[in-house]
């Protein structure tokens, strides 16, 4: 189990951080919405703009929670989704003890990474050529994530998906999905490890 | 000048509605990154997940302060930007009295508009078109805000339009601001009215 930020266990902080045209925002928009409309839970997302979002890097905030959300600023996330070096070296060292974090096997080096992480790759990029498109990269991501933590339902992140990436692209948004998903569930199966998030 | 929701005058709440795949969360995060990190005031971006989000509908609530933002939420945006007819139905009620309503022309048609509000369209879809691909659409928008609000100096604002969109894609996007801008421009002189925002 991961832990949550709070001792309730009820609230989980995510960060997603990258560069600018990843998909960044999307991918906690798509979060957020998975959990709040199509899952039975409350969610938000924030961009708070700070000396941090000088240069390229690029995060999203989101909070998935049992209960409604009054505080939406994230102290410490204890999920933290990673597509570019910049962004890892900003954003990892706020990283929860014992955090999970997902990087892009590609375009992160986790160099010095915290014994205490919990850390999984995916080559995303790849896969996202795959298909035939490298800017789905981010979707192949939520399938991966939404694979390793149980966060949100599947099948409300499939919903969110579908709803939220531009007209006539939704068929190849949902393949990057399944891809990143079925990934993630062969992985957990290698690790033979139980990862949930505690909502 | 238009009305801010405090009395201090320091504080503007804006919401950006449309439809899912138009832009509309990164047109808040742009406008939100140009006030903050090149201009010299406070920012937040918030997508709060609440009965408004089921459907196609899309927003971004973003504030713009001279002092550090405490409360993200938007209690009553003073300048609202609409790009559907769903998001004009669903929005422009928790417009501010007197405040500033910015439309694509041929997406929207203001049925029942207050006579309170301020009202401006722009052919934004069209101008998109010319220049040879409508996903522009929403950084057009982004210039004609720029160029009737003066909320966000427009070159903070151009600096962050260069670095938020896609690698590749920056050209075409600093081409769609600017057709925004000098359209918002004549409008301004057109109509012979100062339009200021109190940030």
């Amino acid at each position: 189990m991961l832990p949550t930020t709070d001792n309730s266990m009820e609230r989980t902080e995510i960060k997603i951080g990258g560069f600018g045209g990843q998909g960044v925002i999307l991918s906690g928009y798509i979060l957020g919405r998975a959990a709040s409309i199509y899952d039975e839970k409350y969610a938000t997302m924030i961009q708070a703009f700070g000396p941090e979002a000088r240069g390229s890097a690029c995060s999203a905030q989101v909070i998935v929670s049992h209960k409604q959300i009054t505080y939406p600023y994230i102290t410490q996330p204890t999920l933290m989704v990673v597509m570019s070096q910049e962004a890892y070296t900003k954003f990892v060292p706020e990283l929860a003890p014992g955090g999970l974090l997902i990087t892009e096997e590609e375009l992160v080096v986790p160099h010095n990474l915290r014994k205490d992480v919990r850390h999984y790759s995916i080559p995303a990029t790849r896969f996202a050529e795959e298909l035939g498109k490298k800017l789905v990269v981010n979707i192949v991501m939520m399938g991966f994530l939404t694979a390793v933590t149980g966060l949100v339902h599947v099948e409300a992140m499939r919903k969110a998906v579908a709803i939220s990436v531009p007209k006539g692209t939704e068929e190849l948004n949902l393949k990057a999905f399944e891809k990143g998903y079925e990934y993630g569930l062969s992985v957990g199966k290698k690790t033979n490890e139980s990862v949930s998030m505690n909502v």
